[in-house]
């Protein structure tokens, strides 16, 4: 992990400088970090990150050099500067586990600690959370839309730097992908390495008989080729077919082919039947070229015979919605013991924060399915063996009560007083339990176009506090 | 520099094996890194990314560690692993200057090296490229845009994880970005960091007043406020008015205001006024929330006062279009001292890739402004002494005939037999070439919206080997 310390916007340390004038810099301050919008047109997003970001609060420390740097900017003080000298982060965070399924609105990760510190973190906090998040929630519905087939992650070429190819990967394995195309990625989170031949392979060759003949000689027990170089059904899939009678002549069982341009849903399908006439019906088809959900969707309404989707650019950049929104707000203050909850106002409702300590937990119905969520103040309690009416909080006059439910707190301790409390699984643990959680929701919310939206409450105590600052607010 | 070798694409490693194992390794491939179209609306790319294309080049090496995964693959022959223990890149490479003007189809990146170590890095200078390409463009229109005022990158925290950040900012800047949020950037970069306080700020404090106050104390000399945590014009600007006029009252003069939100257009005239009323004429107005070229060009079109343009998440992410397509295609083989130039077909007309052993130039008319490109024949030479016919190479019967004209070669050596040959210039002399390369293009090219396409042609040569290479495919 490299230091990324001074990776943070340089109003953190304007501001740090300015409460450690004021005297200020000891006083707890409480941040949410929470999105208002799941990114592009999905309802959940899939939270991702954590494991980056516990690491980069671990490795916190200002260099010498960094130090040096910072002083001959004009802007600190030279007693600012000492006490950047023996930063270390001291605070408690809360925060969601790695592949739950997020809401708008949600405090996703608490942070309380000393304000001096808490608001240096903020800007690398943002950038990890909101960019693993952001991909994890794409592969999850490109996953949806290639359902019953195999997710390849190929996006290394086209991701945003180095980082977005390699924590971009660890995202969309968590999200649903089987296994990537980035041997760097799959080897530091353990997942699967995919991949054969490009069209350099091809054109390496004096044919393209040649250069498939010579790749079945290098991997005889994993012949997969790929047949657009000059002319898929003309040249591509009866030279593939060639090669693999030769291999199946020694008793070698093909993979298949992988077609990479063209129409998808014409080409899989006549070149399924070539295949099949040929007798390779177990051969599979491998599709690649500007994919993502909602082109894997109409090529399955078309009965395209797509068995495995190599998803690149479109999925390691989101493209249709490259960013998340994800923020980190203010939400309460503590000095001497007392807890002074805040809020942000804005002239749009929607950026109004939800203020004081607080948490969630997610209610379920008796089959188990995920009903809504409900934002909370940290001190409140459930008690599951009363019906529980909950109401929108824009809409107030729409209700639900609950009878016959459970509910589970998402949020869990994972760092206190600045030390690790909690060891991240496995990215394919994380995986499998983020499968596991998106099957406690009904197919209605995860819908590709117009999901139905899931409900996201506040208990009545939060709704009145929030309530009161407003209207104490407009008083002013 | 992290060591980067393991990030590239399995089939990369799968091809490499099978060219050791075919004999093939030692022949000579040249490859052409080049994009089919620009990103977004532009019709031009600003070229970004040489100098840690190189970094990652010069750092090649497969740790033990390395290795041990890749024998555990079960794919690869123990002959490749050990050729990979003492892999070095040993080849040649000829490539545009970082900040130079580029067009679609031109090779940027002339790759001559063994084909197995060519292939390599393919992935890693693909994404290095793309990336740093796409953002320096991006940041060429919103400068265009903002031409007149100041533009500083606040991106960080909505980039595409650390590098997107990191690297975006240092495209950002050789695009024509002033200066950045991003500390570690300005630092690693030796650019200008900029920024002052955040909403949280404000809500630390007892009051608005009490906030304002506070941070002109700790910087009297370089005060700017955010003036939208609560109302902008009923709260926010009058009391910046009056810490301002507290700071004139001890000899100080303050910098300005930053608007975050609401109708950016009126509260920068409204707040102009009042600045302006209160004697405060030469204060700055900053704005930020959701900007990018459009959106700065609508808010000057509608006279909006601001002086400073603080440009995030859609510069950071190049919201409209997250990926630049860039390729890196063969176009020739050479053994025995025999080049044989390669062609990819596709259906695609523009798919088809350009073959041989290229350069290009730029032509200049009397005037010294670029008229267009030239791609042709790396041993072709121009005879600027004579009248010089160029043609469309789609539209053939488009011509045009150039006298007095001057040239420019642009690719440039910059490693040879795997040494680097080239040293960069700081990136605040790249942004500056940069900026007297486009001085030479007229404003027609330039334009946010449908701007005028710029010819990129071919030689006659050149498109003759093409034809042909095309003509003897087609009669097969």
């Amino acid at each position: 992990m490299r230091n990324l310390t001074l990776m943070t916007d340089l109003y953190q340390l304007t501001m740090m400088n300015g409460f450690l004038k004021q005297g200020m810099e000891g006083n707890t301050a409480v941040y949410d970090m929470f999105f208002r919008k799941s990114a592009g047109d999905s309802t959940y997003s899939v939270f991702a990150g954590l494991e980056q970001l516990l690491e980069y609060i671990e490795n916190l420390e200002f260099t010498d050099d960094d130090l040096k740097y910072l002083s001959g900017l004009a802007l600190f003080d030279k007693n600012f500067v000492d006490y950047l000298a023996s930063f270390r982060f001291s605070g408690d965070i809360l925060s969601c586990r790695e592949g739950d399924i997020v809401f708008a609105n949600e405090p996703l990760i608490r942070v309380s600690a000393p304000i001096i510190e808490a608001q240096l973190i903020e800007s690398a906090l943002l950038n990890i959370i909101n960019h693993q998040t952001l991909i994890a929630t794409k592969a999850s519905r490109v996953r949806y839309a290639s359902y019953g087939g195999e997710l390849l992650e190929f996006g290394l070429r086209r991701a945003q730097g180095p980082d977005a190819a390699i924590y971009g990967t660890r995202a969309a394995i968590i999200g649903g992908a089987d296994a990537t195309s980035n041997v760097l990625g799959a080897k530091l989170f353990g997942v699967p390495a995919r991949g054969t031949h490009a069209h350099s392979w091809v054109m390496s060759f004096p044919s393209e008989l040649d250069s498939f003949r010579a790749y079945a000689k290098t991997y005889p027990d994993s012949c997969l080729l790929l047949v657009d170089t000059y002319d898929t059904l003309k040249s591509g899939v009866p030279n593939a077919i060639k090669v693999f009678s030769e291999l199946a002549a020694i008793g070698k069982k093909p993979l298949g082919i992988r077609l990479d341009s063209g129409d998808l849903a014409y080409l899989s399908k006549k070149s399924r039947e070539m295949l099949d006439e040929a007798g390779f019906t177990e051969t599979k088809i491998c599709a690649s070229s500007d994919l993502d959900e909602e082109v894997i969707a109409d090529l399955k309404i078309q009965g395209a015979k797509i068995d495995i989707w190599g998803v690149g650019t479109k999925l390691i950049t989101s493209e249709n919605c490259p960013a998340l929104g994800g923020v980190y707000k203010l939400s309460a203050l503590e000095k001497d013991g007392k807890i002074t909850p805040k809020i942000k106002i804005s002239d749009n409702i929607a950026k109004i924060t939800n203020p004081g300590l607080k948490k969630f937990v997610r209610l379920y119905g008796e089959d188990k399915k995920a009903v809504a969520d409900l934002i909370m103040l940290a001190d409140e309690n459930i008690n599951a063996s009363v019906p529980l009416t909950i109401f929108d909080p824009v809409e107030t006059w729409k209700k639900m009560t609950l009878t016959n439910f459970s509910f589970r707190e998402i949020l869990i301790p994972v760092m206190e007083r600045g030390a690790r409390c909690y060891e991240s699984p496995q990215v394919k643990q994380i995986r499998e339990y983020s499968s596991e959680q998106l099957a406690m929701f009904w197919d209605e919310y995860l819908r590709l176009n117009r999901p139905h939206i899931y409900k996201v409450d506040l208990s009545d105590k939060l709704y009145d506090l929030k309530k009161q600052m407003l209207s104490n607010y407009g008083n002013k």
